[in-house]
């Protein structure tokens, strides 16, 4: 009998990926390009399970039952359809690779489409939780064929992260679905990071007080409706020493942000659907800026701030309350811009289910994400979770704490433009009418592009140049 | 002797621009796929210069002087396709093709490159002004190799606005490049509509002014700094009162703002190039929120705001340098990216000739445009405007009144996204330091992403899951 499962990409996700499959007794055949990291790990970790390695593609898809099952850990991009290309000619009709990397869901949508033409099965497959959660059970997104999903469905619910009794881990739907709520996720995380950036900022910048202490005060907010593994980290990251200098790390961390494109990816395709994802667009864009050191440098002398000025009284708090009041927004966008997205591309996700399986696993594993689920047992077709009454109870109650923070971070100069976004989103969303009348008569004046009345049906221009007469569009 | 230059699509757009190359006194060939828009052309315009109408591609074709020289103005996307490719086989060697539409730069490259392998010529070519712009003098960015624009050089120029004797037409750049600055043209004026439409809502629903107060107002701004195409259009446009209800035109148009697609690619392509435009996303995105009528409404209905207030003193005034500032960071933002493309693109894209071609023609024309000018004259690698002498003056001069009016709008609930976006980048810009540290501490604790610091060279981890000793990454 052979492995029941294999991966190729031995790099530290498929490393860990291979050993979860393992130590859960599933035989699993593995490989890597360079024999090098496919030796180290049956060295190291050869006694966790049954491991069947193989040095060459044609050795490691020979050792596999069938249908074969091939998870496919390589860098996105061109490197995955390199891979692709090596084994589609040792592959048979009704086999199935499963993508497990961050590839992007346009290309994971034209692999599926290209490999079902040849018969093959293909599952791009988004898999959040870092090293850790690949290792300990991850929150696993597959995309693609139900067909495909039944063969592998065991084994990946097996070795996900569990949630009281449910796997983090479901069929999300055809093509590219699985990788888009992949990328979707990470946009959210991107939120959520810049969020915990900007509170974190405040408490430093406005409320002067150092990182042990700031740490100390999300280790207290991981106790309420904030518990969530990027609070605790938050927490665990500022409470850390430098050994070199004494001094907390993160002041000696370097402050240019990196990224890798998910977060980019999502504020992308957000726009192209035309969904509003303020949050984590500004979350991107903030990142971006703090990339451009020199600049800042250069701006820092010879820009001025504001003339001063303190936090007011309960300052923390209403730092918490506008984090989180701002967290509703950034997850209410994303989960649109998700339903958006499962429309366009005919996918029919389930956004409860996405709440169900990122409650373990992943990074933005949260109590939260508990609100979220019920949110759509509910009311399974609710468009946007500001209109859910928890979420709205949730946001009205923080929105005086929102309002004095925001406020005061202007009035100090501290940039908050995560928070501040979020707010304005919801101060227009809010708005049964808005400012845009104007932007329509001036598209019209300038461009004819006319518009509609709120009075009577119908698409109207008035005539600018000549007399000023409204005549009918339609 | 046969026409100079002809126009296919004959739609308003190719019809004005048809006109005013005619009234410059060059003969023109004109064609439209159906020949009624010709006719009516000839008959209804035929005595303003010499035009030469076709029924057929081939008789447009045949009636040209060579180099050929034709005007494609036709629906960006795929009718460019055809219409390029109806023509090719009709042309020579050397002949130039100038598409005129807001077509994606992109597809703009793709063309170029494919037509130089059939030795045609192809100019990429923004036309911004509107339908009066055509006819009367627009704003004019050809982008496309050397050899096609020396050829066509004389009737751009011509018929381009005229500025101080200086005409609103320049060869930009290889390619895309002609598109490009249009494209982000455009994105630049989604977030100046933006902008206004915040004033505006500012001052109806924070200091309960009037549209026609407002026009008045928009008026006197016109008279200063603000001066420009978009602030008087704004003013007539508020001041006009519909006929039917005897309300302002503005009270009676439905709050839903369209668009084309320009802003969106503008602020998908700074994602893509990591350049943070703020401004020009969030009037993407408050385009795309003022299209949720249906959630809004339902919104307002459960969504609370705050306890109420009213505009300080100096409300209006306050307003005008708010609007100012956060127009420049738009700019500033605009035009970074614009370096970023043509860095990225090698288009050797000048600054300083954007803003000196878009003083006249086009729907930003500002008086503005001459302090962007002098910046790029006074230094012309300058990497960000904000740090120019002459905005950084402004928009110090202007932060207090900045923060007022955003503080006041956060406090008595009124979206103003842009404003904020820009204040927050303008603080975020002049931070030396910024909170991007805890970013890469919590991506190096769950993702082992490393980071870098600030008092020594390297990359670097911490082992996290193990003892935390920090080890060299690189």
């Amino acid at each position: 009998m052979g492995s029941q499962i294999g991966v190729t990409g031995l790099a530290v996700m498929g490393q860990n990926l291979a050993r979860n499959i393992a130590r859960h007794g599933f035989p699993v055949a593995v490989h890597n390009r360079s024999e090098s990291r496919t030796k180290h790990l049956i060295e190291r970790y050869g006694d966790e399970g049954d491991f069947t390695p193989a040095t060459s593609l044609e050795d490691f898809v020979a050792s596999l039952d069938r249908p074969r099952r091939i998870v496919i850990m390589v860098k996105a991009g061109g490197p995955v359809d390199a891979v692709i290309d090596e084994l589609v000619p040792l592959l048979d009709k009704g086999d199935i690779l499963i993508d497990g990397g961050n590839s992007h869901f346009e290309d994971t949508r034209r692999r599926e489409k290209a490999l079902a033409e040849r018969g093959l099965h293909f599952l791009g497959t988004g898999v959040s939780g870092g090293e850790e959660g690949a290792l300990n059970g991850p929150s696993i997104m597959p995309g693609g064929p139900d067909d495909a999903y039944a063969p592998v469905a065991e084994i990946l619910t097996t070795i996900a992260a569990q949630v009281d009794g449910t796997p983090c881990a479901a069929h999300i739907g055809p093509d590219g679905a699985g990788h888009y709520v992949k990328m979707a996720h990470n946009g959210i995380e991107y939120a959520d990071m810049q969020l915990i950036a900007e509170a974190y900022d405040l408490l430093t910048s406005a409320a002067g007080l150092s990182a042990p202490e700031i740490g100390q005060i999300f280790r207290q907010w991981n106790e309420g409706d904030l518990e969530s593994f990027l609070i605790e980290t938050t927490a665990t990251v500022l409470g850390h020493t430098d050994a070199a200098t004494g001094r907390p790390l993160v002041d000696v961390i370097l402050d240019e942000a990196e990224q890798k494109g998910t977060g980019r990816w999502t504020a992308q395709s957000a726009l192209e659907l035309g969904v509003p994802v303020t949050a984590i667009t500004e979350a991107v864009y903030a990142r971006a800026l703090s990339a451009r050191k020199d600049q800042r440098t250069r701006a820092s002398a010879i820009l001025p701030g504001p003339s001063g000025g303190s936090a007011p009284d309960g300052f923390v708090d209403a730092v918490r309350d506008a984090l989180y009041a701002s967290k509703v927004v950034a997850y209410a966008q994303g989960f649109e811009q998700m339903r958006a997205a499962s429309d366009e591309y005919d996918w029919n996700v389930d956004p409860g289910t996405l709440a169900t399986i990122w409650r373990g696993g992943c990074i933005i594993r949260a109590r939260f994400l508990d609100r979220i689920k019920e949110a759509y047992e509910r009311s399974p077709e609710l468009p946007n979770l500001l209109l859910d009454d928890y979420f709205r109870d949730a946001v009205a109650n923080a929105q005086d704490a929102w309002r004095k923070v925001v406020h005061t971070a202007v009035d100090l100069g501290v940039p908050t433009p995560a928070f501040s976004a979020s707010l304005a989103y919801y101060d227009g969303f809010r708005r049964e009418r808005g400012p845009a009348s104007l932007i329509q008569g001036l598209r019209d004046f300038f461009g004819a592009h006319t518009y509609r009345r709120v009075d009577r049906e119908g698409v109207f221009h008035t005539l600018w140049s000549e007399d000023r007469r409204e005549v009918s569009a339609d």
